[in-house]
């Protein structure tokens, strides 16, 4: 029911980081839709695709499909009062990049395979509808070029496996791994944490 | 026998869009012939790749392949024809993607799933060829930006289920769906109607 | 053993490839290292899609993520001496493109798909991560414009059905295919053998 309602609350900060890019590249409607759509079920759909968990996630259940189709509504109509929702929806977001990443590195482990790889699904989870978003857009994926993001979602989705090895049991140590992911990134923001510099001349 | 010609000419129609796009972006030979081919089966590989439909169908009959071959010579040698041929094309890329929207709804209900998914399988079969064209030509997809064609084969997908509802035999509301898909699209080009403006600002 | 250390030469040409077109894009180090791996891997998970071979060839096997990280920190320690080793890298990128191209039409050959279809998959396989790459970095897809890498693979994939029916054993039609492909890509590059040009006026 908790982690219902978080990934629904991430659904909705996906589909409207969507609804925001495509409205600034001047989309139609459905434009706007499809890109919302994609960036909240993208990451999802090609982690099943590369584990041949098929039908895909979203096509076994209308619930994220409804999902997007109203938060597109409700964007569109308030698309003027959106932008006092930033703070807001940074959270969701962040809130739905964790989850996205421990539902994707559980599925790894159904799926056995080995540690690093479900570290793996699980930051695709989490980071590809945003690429596939920018894509679309014809931008190069934003992830790409200034986010902490996918770091957060490695190191929370290999705490999942230390936590594993402690004493507790095992849906505390996926709850503390979704911590980490969202204090990782809410860390990396605020203190303007990011990757290393790997040019050395400016430009 | 009969859905075999419309589905051969519709891939037909597929494959000189994607020429037609692919030469004005000055592709190579291969190039060209990579987004032909794309734009006729991008959209039905989707749809194979999100229900595990797999070999996807076009690698299990080699008809999809020769066709669109025998197309791209044909319309690299008369390229400069091409232009009388544009209502030609549009009546044939109409005919396709109601088909395809048919096929992709048809394959959705044969996989079990509900038929709002079934709709939004249909639709992007139909659609996710040119999509995919526009993106390997480095363009935001038309789709997203001038055309009613996804909210044709989504209505004329539902459709096939309210036809479904009534007392007649169910290869008749499969074709009349596919009528409707197509009706809906030539009105939709003939009076100008397209989605409603989601902007209220002019830019 | 041989195959495998040409197998992770021909990955370690990918990656490198994928870091030089990242690096002048100005990604930062996880679009490096996220460039590099689909370059790598795309083909190959493209294939694995497409004849439903999942979990994909690079999930079940940590060598090729390994390698691609151990690539992309030496490439990117030493990015000023990269442009030393290009003729060594066109060399293991071509005979990369060589090996890929047989495991791709040995994966169609054992899906039981037609000889036309096995050589697309090993077309596919070579040539893809290569589109991908492009993509992500928001640039048309070099080999639709000037490479004639891909025709190079096709040929080179059908010399294996012709190897085939000579008295010989199906290993060495296999190595030779592959010496096709690398002997292909090599006179073209050195006679500067292109793809016919398909437009008649000079732009």
């Amino acid at each position: 029911m908790f982690y219902l309602a978080i990934d629904i609350l991430g659904t909705i900060a996906f589909a409207i980081s969507g609804v925001l890019v495509a409205m600034e590249k001047r989309l139609d409607l459905f434009g706007v839709f499809i890109v919302a759509f994609v960036t909240a079920i993208g990451g999802g759909t090609l982690r099943d695709f590369l584990i041949g968990n098929t039908p895909v996630v979203w096509m076994q259940d209308a619930t994220y499909l409804m999902v997007v189709i109203l938060t597109v509504i409700f964007a569109i109509l308030f698309s003027n009062q959106l932008k006092y929702l930033r703070k807001s929806l940074f959270l969701f977001d962040t809130i739905g990049i964790g989850l996205y990443t421990l539902v994707g590195v559980e599925k790894g482990v159904e799926a056995g395979l080995l540690p690093v790889m479900c570290v793996t699904l699980g930051t695709i989870t989490a980071c590809f509808g945003g690429v596939i978003r920018d894509i679309l857009c014809n931008e190069i994926p934003v992830i790409f070029r200034k986010e902490i993001y996918a770091t957060a979602c490695i190191l929370g989705g290999f705490s999942y496996f230390l936590f594993h090895l402690l004493p507790m049991p095992p849906q505390y140590g996926y709850a503390l791994a979704i911590v980490v992911v969202i204090l990782l990134r809410l860390l990396a923001v605020r203190f303007k944490i990011g990757l290393p510099n790997i040019y050395n001349n400016a430009k």
